[in-house]
């Protein structure tokens, strides 16, 4: 069954495996006559990419990203938008020792099970090199979706955490260093978690908050398509997450209705906002903010032991590259998304 | 836009009013010559309905479900089957007052902006009664997966929780209590402080956990529709629901990889389950379980500030009966839900 | 796989079979605040009901809709209508005789092969009393469609043919006869072969014409959703249609391109109109005209060798009521998927 | 509004402009596992690809498929397959003159109206070059959905008709000549009616027969996606698509029931066939037959008087290469679209 689309009106189809030829997509429904900014969009890229700080995997990856159709002399023709990125850095014999080998908590296993044929090489289709294709495709959504604001930030590493609330923050700092936290102090003691944490091979989760400003009243369908329940499925989607709350979120539950009750001001306007910006399923024109959680990546530059084809047990030395801590990349995956689910009811 | 319908190969579409004829639904999709068991469907709408037991709300609704198509001599057709519960117990009188408040943290201003016309009456579409449609969906979907077996149960309400995992948890305790709390003791607490808060005409939150044995390997399609991509979707179309997280969930960011990692057994299966049951978007035929929070439901009787029509504000003291604590009747909306999601990727 | 909804943005599910409780479906996606005129909605059943005049089946169904939410105040809520029309004439007795019999080119054989169970008691699900709820969902887009008007009448019937072109036609005098034919003279031949075909127990097939003026230029979505590929779908969606032909059609494939050509006026409109107002897949503002085609169809009271369970054939007389020829009652069916195609492209 | 994807299972989106950077598309939902014979997949291309004969048009395009994903050691993945063909013979300055023209019964004034920008150059979008992309999923389909076979043919060209019937024919002959008709006879003819038309500048329309053999009972799903209908909208979604027909089609409205009627054999085969395959919009395993119909496309070589942007007309002489019939082009891209129609009921 097919699934490799997201949307119903601005629709993102990706494409790609690790270390195949490409990875890229197509979006259909984008509408026509818009001028695009690709220089931003390749920018959105640069925050995802490996190597960009020594933070994150050293895997070189230029991804540069290319239109085949849908724009032209610099506007959108309203017109299927496909691009893709060339897999430029796809050593595939790295891969060789894992022609058999189902690496613990990585999709190998459920892959061979399910396909029964699998591209083992890096992932195949299960890696995340699979959302470069949808930060393209979000960086055109936050174009069109202007002047709608989405920053994410990373709130916690490990045990780690921001202890300000979003609205105590200045969210123009996250992008003034590699963890992409805004609040400085708390940026360095992740650095160094995070870089300990790369020395041993091990890896380590976290939370991103996302904060969604100037959106207008009415986004979002009652009842399945709650723009909640979207964002929730666009988040669940990204490799690696395992959790979704909005507003007061799980600590909400601890609350009563008479705290949590967001009271209005004349203008319509609520004075406090627990709801996270939605109510019934629909945007109130409030801030829009809500928590994702990471869990640490499953690839370690450790011995594990993995499970071999045949059904043996083999302790396998984890080689090359990897991300102790994913989260600085996935800051713009989670934007891309949040704009993703935005722009399907906006169109 | 659409939006009321769930699921892509057997597709939910529900519709209704809280106060208008009826409410139901129509299941597209069902797999033909299949034996439903018609009171055991009835009996889910029995967990779910008002006025079961002196926790939840009084509304006296029978709340049968009468089925029009889609059977024929006890079995399935494979042809839509449409199903309808009839309002009985809707007093509109009682909400003449409410016609232009918008009370907080409903639904009724973002419809009013949204659509400018609206159901006044009990939240209308807003309303919680919908869920009936989906558990009547969602009863047929459990009897069309097994031997998957769902149980959710209530693991905290306000500031009480049950301290134990699911695996240390007798499940079968789980409707034994009005709580739907399988640990016994706990559940008293809750009890006591639904009570409690009942009596202030306030309301509490809480966080329902999921359970879901049994399951095939290969269950979701990645990228997008991955199986818990679907599940947040599911849940957090829920009304009231805050947030989603599955297997380590949002205490897992605080791990590292070599601590989080499901290392395996020969057999395929994986010695722990912090991933819960999923990998790489697929079932991997470990239990799944995830963790559902619901916020303090916003409909108070006591005296609150509204927003009225024009843009002023007016305290008005709410009436009727009200639900201090949802959680008890939201489980089986829950595994409704959950139930939905599974067949959507089994038929 | 469910395959009973049709439109993208204005969906419209349908459910019920022939001798079941009930037939209806669920508009999702409908405008809000629009004022609906239900006697127009009834009116339109009307002219699809059996028993309205001597030349269709005698089956006495009431065909009264009932409309179960979506409408508030006589306007539409922008949640989904729900109605359903009860069976009211549902003697299933006249059906044990076939309860094992498959009918010569009916559905019979094909549902008991593909759903192993089935509803044998005039035709179930296949039965064409499904599309009165297409006719239910086609009268309210009609009135969202507004000013675009869909006429349809019966140009042929067996080998009685209109020989003037639409344009030559007063179509307002399609409701003055029961063949619903505007060309009067034409008309009284066409009910004389009825009749005719009607005593002997027969049936005879013809070709519905139908003229879409008023229509906006741009609807239709490239390359898939064409304006005429979805229309093509629409038709042959409805019971007995065998083709479908747009503007020139089959006619025009014998022209050569500079006849066939619509050369432009200098506002855009053109002189001729062999496109039938649609060009690359796109309304283009001129009068939409295509035709369809229905076969004779297959309930004969007359012997019919028929296949029997097990594999052998035995020739039964058929019984009751039928229709000689379904082209009258056919004009409302068209015209309603026509505005439901329409009406998708338009919200 | 998105409309660039066909099928609900196996789902083709296709992207590019004519004279853009390539055509291509993803195929997503193509099962795991299956060798794919790449070289037939090219062949197919060829059999649709410009230059091939002297019947069609001269432009220079090599059409050779890249795959991109979805593909590894031989075998899909069971994830996208992404494809793309280079436009490698894109002159665009031919194209400098038509900038603001609109020419007859072609899509620049519609595209202009609803886009408000559009790629002027050789049709955009609206190209049928759009639909080699079609040609190469069509060619993946059939080799999934075998022993399945399709066959199309050209069965008219103008006033130039095969007068036998598709069984009548030895359709192993439709290859041996360039106009694709198995009447050797009647296609000498068509030869020469089509160059005669290609020296005068103009085109010619005609018809294309579609034979199905070896199909399985049971594909198609009540009420709205049968089998027809979507074979209907697959058709008309084909550039200079004009009507389908099924079976008896338009010359099947001029006879009784008792003619028409398909009276069964004792194994469930039918005496005749007069349904063309499908009865109750299932398929019941007789061959499916149909006709599709194509205008005479409308660029012509010859001067025509044209819409310029401003609402001005000018005659303009119609420059470069021109296909005087499409008809042979067209007979892979018929079987291509009736192979996405099956496979989507097929896996």
């Amino acid at each position: 069954m097919a699934g490799n689309s997201f949307g119903k009106k601005f629709v993102i189809t990706t494409f790609g495996e690790s270390h195949g030829k490409a990875i890229g997509g197509i979006i259909d429904g984008c509408p026509s006559n818009i001028t695009l900014d690709l220089e931003a969009i390749q920018d959105e890229l640069k925050r995802r990419k490996p190597g960009q700080s020594k933070l994150v995997t050293q895997r070189k990856e230029e991804d540069e990203v290319i239109f085949l159709s849908g724009i032209f002399e610099g506007k959108t023709l309203g017109t299927p938008i496909a691009f893709q990125i060339m897999n430029t850095n796809s050593k595939s014999n790295d891969y060789d020792l894992l022609k058999d080998a189902c690496r613990p908590s990585h999709a190998d296993y459920v892959y061979q099970q399910k396909y029964k044929h699998r591209d083992y090489r890096g992932g195949g289709r299960s890696s995340a090199r699979e959302t470069a294709a949808r930060v393209v495709a979000g960086a055109i959504a936050k174009q069109i979706i202007k002047p709608v604001e989405i920053q994410a930030y990373v709130s916690s590493v490990g045990s780690i955490s921001v202890s300000k609330k979003y609205t105590e923050l200045d969210l123009s700092l996250t992008e003034t260093n590699a963890v992409r936290c805004p609040d400085i102090e708390t940026a360095l003691q992740m650095e160094q978690l995070i870089l300990q944490t790369k020395k041993k091979g091990n890896t380590v989760g976290g939370i991103i908050t996302c904060v969604i400003k100037n959106v207008p009243v009415g986004l979002g369908e009652p009842v399945f398509d709650r723009l909640e329940a979207n964002l929730a499925k666009a988040m669940l989607s990204i490799n690696a997450c395992k959790g979704f709350s909005l507003g007061s979120g799980f600590e909400g539950t601890k609350m009563f209705g008479s705290q949590h009750n967001d009271y209005y001001n004349a203008d319509g306007t609520t004075k406090t906002n627990f709801s996270g910006g939605i109510q019934g399923g629909i945007s109130n024109g409030m801030d829009i903010y809500f928590d994702v959680a990471f869990k640490p990546v499953a690839t370690l530059l450790q011995p594990q032991e993995m499970l071999i084809s045949g059904g043996t047990l083999k302790t396998i030395q984890g080689k090359g590259r990897h991300d102790a801590c994913v989260l600085p990349r996935a800051v713009p995956i989670v934007e891309a998304m949040a704009a993703l689910v935005l722009v399907d009811f906006m169109v």
